[in-house]
Formats: structure tokens, sequence, C-alpha cells
């Protein structure tokens, strides 16, 4: 992956995501988002089982551009926007071919597992991360 | 239901709707957030089936306070707060007993089904939902 | 409940169960599944959670009668109709006004949480299942 | 792929698919079921949108012998083994490495889109699943 280009994830719409209306159902983009960033964070040298933190979300959001449905084959555009101290923002956008479909934010906060509190970000998946945040333009924020 | 007083809607975690961290997984806050809509819709007399019209999401949003934990209780009260020409907004505040633990924004578009594009809400509809939002002290924006 | 009566759970097909054929998602059947079992155990005063073991689920299957689509009522009648060492057989079948929609069955064994074993199902479950099986002139099979 | 080797689907098991006994819900199983029926059919150019009929299951089972967790790749063989006038089965076997985590059955009856009523299978589907059904020595019934 070249520097500055941001990770994509490609997916196909399942039919059990999409709902009555014909098109696919929206809690399903979240869904997608998920597997985005756990393939993201996988392609960092970072997985989020079997360790003592976990990653609560605390803010989701998400606008809707364009109709999907069912097979459509969608990209999903990953970016860690946010490194802050126990907490991390990341921002996807969702092309179907080259337009944009959907678009949103999750920010997750840092937890230890055992007393179910936020705890600072641990060192060694702040460093993965930073150099994530470091290799694309628009990760502006990066603080303590 | 007293005049001003927001509706609720009252249901339990269901384990399908936790994931491996023990708790509920976001997306099913939105989930019992579409329940609680159609409630709320249908206790002023709206259903949306079998219409020419349906009403896609274009925006939603929520922000998480509390943990929720299979089997819990949780009320959602439901609050109709724009009422705007071809689209409204609804939000939504989660109560695990008197506690927010959880608050969301719904913004729906209205589609014509057979053209699928976007339409000003129906007369008859839009009566009905002017005295939802009515009935709200917090409903403030109600416009053209 | 008086006895001899099957246990019902009523719930509505929700709007996020339906898929792009405008019918429900058939596995949306097995979430309805799931919570009339809940509902059942709790009736007789069992709770899942907060034990030292845990109940998956090695067997499940369902047949499909007729179609559900979005807001139908339905109401699921449980049966425990059999009681294993370490198993027991729940049957479940799912009522659209008097007819018979779907019915299934769903096989789940008795696991030690923390070695992820099959144990016998512990004694004071089991004489509160022996009691609810007892009721039902379908629970046939009440075995060691 | 080479005669007689069944079709075959890879996926992970999503973090969204497990639920609070830290292992897979077991309802997910069916989710890649469908995904790994639809590679399936594409795999034979057979794709089910936009098509006068319809493919509503009338039974699933499934029994599972394997735990399965956040993030494990897991492998489903597809085998057509039943090919009647107006329905057909599918069999399903879910490999973690070379285990066998899970085996299922999905029967699909073909039904009219408008009439919802069912009708034999279309001939130009007929004969694309029938050289699907052929190269499987585990196809053996395939009727009128």
């Amino acid at each position: 992956m070249p520097e500055g280009q941001p990770f994509r994830f490609k997916t196909r719409i399942r039919f059990i995501d999409t709902d009555a209306s014909g098109r696919i159902h929206y809690t399903a983009m979240f869904r997608y988002f998920e597997s985005a960033e756990i393939e993201f964070m996988r392609a960092r040298g970072i997985t989020y089982d079997r360790s003592d933190y976990a990653f609560p979300r605390v803010h989701v959001d998400c606008d809707f551009m364009l109709a999907m449905a069912h097979d459509d084959l969608i990209e999903i555009e990953v970016c860690l926007t946010r490194l802050g101290r126990s907490s991390a923002r990341f921002e996807f956008r969702t092309f179907k071919g080259d337009d944009l479909a959907a678009k949103g934010t999750v920010v997750i906060a840092c937890m230890d597992r055992r007393t179910q509190r936020a705890i600072p970000i641990p060192d060694d998946l702040r460093a993965k991360l930073v150099s994530a945040a470091d290799a694309y333009p628009n990760a502006a924020e990066i603080g303590g």
C-alpha cells in the first residue's frame, strides 16, 4: 500500500443486509465499517482480541447519499483522523464505483477489560496507530 | 398519553444483540430506535407499509454513555424535533432505569417508491406528524 | 398460566428483520425463538446469565409454511420436549393468527463456562426444567 | 475449479456475529451459508436478482460441532444435493482448518414473484443447476 493511500476494504452488500424497501438496511453499513476497521488494524499488526483492553464505541454516525442494493460491490475507505490519549476517531467513506454512497464516523474509547474503565491507549498500540495516522494527509489531529 | 409526555418504547436487550465484549453490539441500538419510531408512528395512526412513499434514512448518529448487557430493560424516548418539507428528524434517548445510556438522531427523507426520488411529505401524513410535534416542548423546528 | 397450556411469546416482525424479498429474512425466526426461549425460562425462574454454565446450541432447524412480512403479529409456542443428562430440546411453533407459519427445534447442551466442556445440567436448573416439562402433554421424553 | 471439487466459500467470523458467550451467535452461520450459496450460484452464472422468480427457504437446519470465535477463518463447502421440480436442496459443511465445525441444509422453493406461488424451476436455471449437481459425486438425487 503506497504512502498516502487510504486503506480500502471491499465487500458486497449481502442479501441478509437488505430490507423490504429493496435496498440495504442502513445498520448494515456499520457492520461493513466494523469489518473495514478490523482489516485496517490487521494491516497495521493490530488485533483486538485476547488483550487486556477493549474498544467500546462512544460515538457513531453515518450519512447516506446513494441507494445500495443486494450484491452491489462497495469499497470503504478508512482513515484514522484523531488519536487522543484514550480515544481515537475513524472516518469511513463508502464508494459504489466512483460515487460516494455513504460516509461515517466511529469514535472508540480505550477501556480496561477488568475494571471497565477508560485507560490511556497502551504505548505499543499507540505507536502502531501513530504510524497509521502519519501515513494519511487527512489525519490532522494527533494529540495527547 | 398526556400532553407534553414524550413517547416511550420499552424493550429488553436481546442475547443475539450482544457481542463478545459481553455487552450490547452498538448497532442493536439502531434496531431498537427503529422499533421505537415505528411504535411512535403507530400511536399517531401512521403505518409505513403499503403506501406510495418510503422513508430512507439520510443521517443517523448515536452517542453511548453507559454499558448495556443482555437482558437489561431499557426505555427509549422518541421526539420528532424537526419536520421539514420532505424530511423529518427524530431524536431518541435511551434510559436504563433513570440513567441516560445512549442518545441518537435519525433523519428520514420522504421518497416516491416508484421514481425513487424525494417528494414533499404527503399532507395527510404531515397533519398527523405536526400534531405529534406539537405535543412536545422540545419539538422546536417545524418548517415548510 | 394454566397447566397444560404451552408457553407463548408474542412479537411483531420488525422492519430490520425483513429482506429485499419484502418478507421476513428467515434467520430472524431464530431470533424470535431465542427471545421466546429466554422468556419461557424466565417464567420458570431461570435466567441464563451470571452462572457458571452456558448453553451453546448444538442443533437448530426450522420449517417455513407461510410468508411473514413487516409488522405481522406472531405468537411463538415453546415446549421443552426432551431433557437429557446434559442437553435439552425445545420445540417452537409460530402462529400468524390461527395459522401455523413456522415450526422449529433448538437443542442446547450444558457447558462449563470455564472448561468449555459439556457437563450434566445442574440439579437446581434440572428441577425447574422438569416441572416445566411436566406441565406439557407433548413433553414426552425426559431422560437421565 | 476441477471437476468433483465442491465449491468453497471462505470468510472470517465477524465481531458483530459474536455474542456475549464470546463465540459466534449461531444464526450467523446461516448468514455465511447464504453468502456461500450466492457465490456458488454466481460461479454457475446464476444471479437471483431482477428475475421473475424468488427462492424462499422452506427448510433450514444446522448442527454445530466446534466453537467458533471472532476472527476465525472458516471455509464453507456448498453442494447441491437435490434438484426437484420446484425445489432444491443445498448442503453446507463449515471447516475451521481441517476440522468440521458445522454442517447444515437449506431447501429452497421456486416461487413466482407476482403470484407468490410455487412454480417449476425455469428451464434455463435448471440447466445451469443440473450441470452444477452433475459435477459432484454426492449430488445423488436429481429428479423431475
